[in-house]
């Protein structure tokens, strides 16, 4: 049962690792790292992921320093082409999300030009997983309805070396976030200001999101330049929509609290659609499995 | 082996479903689907994903519309926060990922006001899910640097009624994201050409992300408005990033072609590096499984 068929090429899965716990990784990614003949990963996908790998499987951490050396993007592609030429099955690990600052399209140009067949396998980005973890919502209804995504230390556009229009882009009524703020906070923290974001805006920055060592810094627009150097990757979210707390207290007339007519309403309207007996009308253990 | 304690309070996973493809779903919450006391589902998970559910679970489609009659937000809140006084484990599983776009803040909002434990659990949003099935990358170091994630209809804050003020967020080397881009396709298109928009930017809606039933339309800005009407849900992708035959053919020559002296000295170079020995030092059958 493997999925080598002799004489027939092989293929590049291109996947998403998720951000580095285990369980975040999808199951068709789960089933990839089992059947795959050859498992390339980058550096940032941790060595419980890589294990999950099956015993036929040829692992290389692509990513990996070699004191001045380095394997170069040119060097993974062709590492690509070479394996799947060889008919193999090809898993090519990024952490994340291969369609986030990924640098995809620069190894599919690569299978393209050489027409070895691939296939995208999405994965959770850091910022999904950075905002699950802090029980907050990138987006919301109430305040915040766009999201801006850019990288602290993004590659210039041929060549120029034009900053992001702070002034133009922002708004109080969306979340921006920064993958690999780096040492930019000072700057941009400024910029931001400048562009009239409230100073009281909430941020926070998010170390190793979903991983075990994973650690949280709390800051608002006017702390964020005093914020401590976290361990990379990291990654910064600001937003209204972060300030889980003040929020709450903002809104909590529209919460149905569990003591009002409204609640006593709502579990009316429930019973009217059958939806609650199961909970009201039967004894819970019923339908609970040992 | 019940999650249930006796005695014990409950806990609420808000967690994502991803784009509906079962193999998308995260392990984590593969393993809260079987082992959850009530399942609490949005209309945009498929069946074959609520099937996943165990024998035990009280599944609920809480989405579902009964003629004029609808269970409505406050009612999804009182559900969860009662099965979770009861003392149950209740999975509340949201189509993608629940922070973009999903209502999360103000399902949290409730149970924080009832003092109900949660944790929130990234899923794949749709975006990963278009841009991978389409096989391109939503950044590109040489293209796209930057990715703004609007709604199509979203709920403006505080009654106002402030329109995208596109000319101000607009820039060629950005990848615009419009989740249910719904009957705007003609106004929006107009909008980001006047705002400067290269007409032959590349714009891409997908339907159904991730499904079986997928569908996608490729058009370019100022074709944008002939876009036929597609099966919600829907996405709409625009920019230059997407353009990858056209990207392709741009930067064919920073392509390493399996001709090139470049290629055979990246061959060096993975030699150097050992990584290659197994492909090329020895019979690839040695080293594949059954």
């Amino acid at each position: 049962m493997s999925p080598r068929v002799h004489g027939a090429r092989g293929k590049v899965f291109l996947a998403g690792a998720g951000p580095g716990d285990p369980e975040l990784l999808t199951l068709k990614v789960h089933r990839l790292l089992r059947e795959s003949n050859v498992v390339l990963h980058d550096d940032l996908v941790p060595a419980e992921i890589v294990a999950l790998a099956g015993p036929q499987a040829m692992v290389h951490n692509v990513g990996k320093r070699c004191g001045a050396k380095k394997i170069t993007q040119p060097d993974i592609n062709v590492l690509m082409v070479e394996s799947a030429r060889r008919g193999l099955q090809v898993l090519r690990l990024k952490s994340g999300d291969p369609t986030i600052f990924g640098r995809l399209n620069e190894e599919i140009d690569a299978l393209a030009a050489a027409e070895v067949e691939f296939e995208v396998v999405p994965g959770i980005t850091a910022s999904a997983a950075a905002a699950a973890s802090l029980g907050v919502s990138m987006t919301d209804r109430r305040s915040s309805s766009r999201v801006v995504i850019v990288s602290g230390h993004h590659a210039h556009v041929n060549g120029t070396d034009e900053p992001y229009n702070w002034s133009a882009l922002s708004r109080n009524d969306e979340t921006v976030i920064v993958y690999m703020p780096g040492g930019a906070l000072e700057q941009l923290s400024a910029q931001l200001a400048a562009a009239g974001i409230a100073q009281d805006t909430t941020c926070a920055i998010v170390s190793k999101a979903g991983r075990r060592d994973q650690e949280t810094h709390w800051a608002t627009l006017a702390s964020l330049r005093h914020a401590p150097a976290l361990a990379p990757p990291s990654i910064l979210l600001i937003g209204r929509s972060l300030a889980a707390a003040a929020a709450r207290s903002r809104v909590a007339h529209q919460v149905v609290r569990p003591d009002s007519d409204e609640y006593v309403q709502s579990l009316m309207r429930l019973i009217d659609f059958n939806v609650f007996d199961d909970l009201l009308g039967k004894p819970a253990e019923r339908r609970i499995s040992q």
